[in-house]
């Protein structure tokens, strides 16, 4: 088996991601932070133009014309990359991770996973198929103390989870700027890209996620109510959600795009029989824990008295913020070492968002939709 | 007419409020605190000697065996009290109020209204033929700040309503506490002393009343799920609430009295096509105002830049914070103006919550509870 | 010995408070609170008229034309008050409460207690020689948390005290408002009125009071640099203090009331061999606990895991806001049992700030003006 | 003239940081997380085992076993390093800067700058002569709202300063944790290692950067109180310091490895004639503008509303929160477009803390000790 890999930095390929784009550089960014892997390679806009020029902004050796020619020019390479990164508008996750999965390569994707449900199922079926290691960047996960929180939730800390709630709001959508231009306003709003969710697509699974990540808990039905408030638009830019869980425990699951003022709100407080727990990505290096009757506790990024987890995916002394990119090189940090190990033929560890997160999420925004359409009624989540 | 009453403080009657109450005492510090009334007789338990020893622990000059006795002997005096306080559990509110209305009192009354929505809407009646002045103490729209938010949603400071998001959650009964024999506890979790909700109806009114208050805008259809965590409770203990408000806008309701570790955090988020309001009662003192692209606004009681309304609830200069007494008072303050105000044959003036308010509450309460019994579906709040 | 005292209200007079003075008010609300005692005289001007205008919005039975009227008369009645509120300009403090006290009057009095430190120490005097007791109002020590604090300390739960940073600083006085005829400013920036201080005396010696409250220890050394930023001003309007404490701990004070955009910022933090505390005025419902290497504690008002003297300082349910008036009161609710006490032949118990502590205060005001004078140099105080 | 420069990464070598060493890995993430340069070059540890393997586990082409070799083999190759990064104890920061100037090479410096004030001195004279970028890594002035509140000082928005208040407080020296080996605390606290001041060097040269950064005023005389509370210990551990600016502004400067329960508090408040500013680099995406009768308003990093120099030094939406990494790339990010644009001919522009920042950091640090040994007195800093 290949030690080599050990010795080496990974190599990365990025499709998308190219002008006009936020999360391509962010990709690039958490890839590398660590120090354990460099893009290399980009197809990164369809335009062969910007394509050109954007590889060459990052110095990219090698600049493709189109995905499928850097999987099949890749895959001839004796030094081919290792992984792709999927950085494009939500259509083209499914074709561009097939295309490489197919060809033997890693792969690891942005969400939500795919355009619809059924691409989802396939995608778990080709993922399973190759062994690939397959991550899906659910940035907000990645963060120390939100691992904290589910190894807390894990060790009984707080009892039995008995009430959640989840938002996350932002007020980008608030006037209808996918009308005036806004690249990425137009293919976040635009169907045939981002498929039936618009709000709860983008940013809800993130809250769904979080939900079922820190509480190690299905959401089993929901009643959801969406809206767009922005004449004209074509899908939901606000939604409330009523959630019941698989063990009880009953929660609230709010989004929006044209909440006023909010930049980037992602909350999650959890109340369970013996404590609960709030955290907030906008100040995310404390987490607060609190019990009846004692003085609430704060736990800060760095200390000594985390879980393992959590101690992990810091890279600071306490006191020195550390905040999205790296968050989302967390996400990396995982991939990138179950890909080495994966490649040396050992066992994937884990510890990222994987195939069966994007599914799930996937199945939230498909019952999400079908709740609001008949009118927001209950529906269960049947898929596992 | 009788110019008086300008000229001397007015006096006051408590019914209830007498040992194990919290409720009572922050009646009469909140009824005293400007100097513009005393609290001079009360009938504060049904037990005799508890009664008496309430009385005089407040160096009360007189004091009743019950509510009906102080009702008529009060009637009776050359110097009469000028309105009754009720401190008691809900089922007596409305008896109660119905003998002092009756003799012609004034009425200050705590929440929810009454036991039934029946009774609310007779009480109603009762209050409209008597020309009474009746004051519900929903204690949190005292604070300054919140008149400010109402302010700005009425200047069109935040646009056209689109979201809201109001919170009341408590753990003050996360554990089974009434089993045990705690006294608040036990009347609040029994139906024959509080009605058919448990939370919705002790917390859930506050914020479904602040909801309306600030926003101007009434509640059109809701779907709850009432849930009772605690085993052997009778009532709820928490309740996710969706809303769809008159005007096409969108809510969420939540109030919880098991969410561990809270104190008594009610919190109100108001999204507007414009701006944003945030407030939070356990931080009274500043009032955010959000609009997208500028910098956020932290709006301070005392302040000048405040609304007449706001600069009229404070009493400080600004720094010192002033708390739930003072909230609590700003109720009073507007019922003792307007007691005085009709005693001289003036009109009354308003501007605290009023029968018309209750009877709102109730109606909520009812559409509450039938929602979550039909199983969580939409239902209609007709009552206006 | 008299135990009706016990059985009534006690009645106290006030000198000083009337129109324009913001303390006069907060005096009676705080002396009122916990309905064990109403204010029923009044000397509420040197302008006559005002005077009675002024006592008239109160309902006081009685209002004097003087304070030493007031003196005479309340002697001569067999229905006295019980105790003198001294609300004026600090040039009256002593005058005021030495006809008082000779006459046999308790005394609560507002701070810095005298004009002068000669002043201050023959009130020490005059109130051995009586017995009388005598109330300094530094409201600040009347919050629960700050009582708090000072129990941690004592219990030794910081360790040995190394390092105290406190700080008062405010805005209202950043423009010369004195030279536009504001009434407060105008006293507050007099020497004739004020003493030989500004900020420092106003301000200054309540961080100096909960400094020493909170530590339990005396500053010993100090170097002060004043300032007076505005110009035309007579007196200190902002100053810089490094501090030395008897037991080797530093210190940093700074107070200033040129602050721009600051309200009321009291803050206080302590850090000791094993622990650092820290509290705010503007928001006193909580204190901060700090371990190395610990989460942080979040203390909060209400709580059962607090001292008794905090919670005895409390009169609500956590989460439920206390402020300014009723961290007042709690001076006062001291100062009313040990007048009860007294009146009744039993010893006095104490608990707020004393005699003692008002030459402290006018002690540190000495020599922080002869320190700036002298240059900012070292100076000792030698006042016990 | 050169302008391939543009078409490539830099790169770099670095000296120091291998295993212990905190700060050589932020330095490495920071150079490189714009992916505008690469260390590809190191003599990370004086331990030859020990330099291997930290260049190995960084995956870098060249080892070196001192930096001497490595300043005389990359001058010798056809493809050099373009600077050098130093990351070693104070004492080398001199030498090893030389050696690199001396033959050409461009150089980022960890603070404080040197050993001793001489060294300052000549290396300003190095500097000038070989007209080399160099530049500081006072990470602190790199978050984008530090530039942000030095913009609208600049611009008037607060009038003319007159008092600063900057603190830098951490724990981590309040036990004697030298004495049980940590390699951190070792060197820190070694007078052969880190020259005359312990705390004062290490972190208040950061808050005294920051001060003279953001109001853009020097310290013209200070009083310092150095304390060392740990026994044993060989310089400060505390330090509170008067200060009087050029303009007649006061300040007071505290800082503190004792201060039990803070992780790496650095704040500063500026209050002007016109309005305050607060920052705080614990919460570093948010600055505090504070005008007197105005709402206080809170500026966030991303925003529109902020200046071209905050724009350009965040990377990321508003609400996606960048960190200690980040600010310390913004140094770096300034650094290598200078060494471009040396490189090619251009003028630099600066825009990063300089050799004369640095010799004002090792002035301080000079003067701030001569005051403390000579008994807390004023002294005056001269030294440009």
């Amino acid at each position: 088996m290949n030690q080599d890999i050990f010795q080496r930095k990974l190599q990365a390929g990025i499709v998308g991601g190219g002008p006009g784009s936020f999360i391509g550089a962010v990709h690039r960014v958490a890839a590398e932070l660590d120090g354990q892997a460099q893009v290399v390679a980009g197809a990164m806009s369809a335009d062969l133009q910007k394509a050109r020029e954007a590889a060459a902004a990052w110095f990219l050796p090698r600049s493709y014309e189109s995905y499928t020619h850097m999987a099949e020019a890749e895959a001839a390479r004796p030094d081919p990359i290792d992984f792709v990164i999927i950085a494009t508008p939500n259509h083209l996750h499914f074709p561009v991770a097939k295309e490489f999965l197919e060809r033997g390569f890693h792969v690891v994707c942005d969400k939500p996973m795919t355009f619809t449900l059924d691409e989802a199922r396939e995608l778990v079926r080709l993922v399973e198929r190759t062994q690939a290691v397959f991550a899906l960047t659910h940035t907000y996960t990645g963060y120390p103390l939100v691992r904290q929180a589910r190894e807390l939730v894990r060790q009984g800390a707080i009892g039995e989870v008995r009430k959640v709630l989840v938002e996350y709001v932002q007020d980008w959508l608030m006037e209808p700027i996918e009308q005036r231009g806004n690249k990425q306003a137009v293919w976040r709003t635009d169907p045939a890209r981002s498929g039936i969710a618009g709000a709860v697509g983008d940013i809800g699974t993130h809250a769904e996620h979080m939900l079922e990540y820190i509480t190690g808990l299905r959401i089993r039905t929901l009643c959801a109510d969406l809206t767009t408030f922005v004449a004209g638009r074509l899908l939901d830019d606000d939604a409330n959600i009523l959630l019941r869980l698989e063990n009880g425990a009953k929660g609230v699951l709010t989004c929006s795009q044209i909440a006023a003022g909010e930049e980037n709100r992602l909350t999650i407080r959890v109340y369970g029989s013996k404590a609960g727990l709030e955290w907030q990505q906008q100040e995310p290096n404390q987490l607060i824990l609190k019990q009846q009757g004692q003085p609430q506790q704060v736990l800060r990024v760095g200390q000594p008295y985390l879980s393992e987890a959590a101690k992990n995916a810091a890279r600071l002394p306490p006191g020195h913020p550390e905040g999205f990119y790296e968050a989302f090189a967390n996400i990396y940090r995982g991939a990138i070492a179950d890909v080495r190990r994966v490649k040396a033929g050992q066992q994937p560890v884990g510890g990222f968002p994987t195939v069966y997160d994007g599914l799930r999420g996937m199945a939230f925004i498909a019952k999400v939709v079908e709740s609001s359409r008949r009118g927001a009624v209950w529906v269960e989540i049947d898929e596992e």
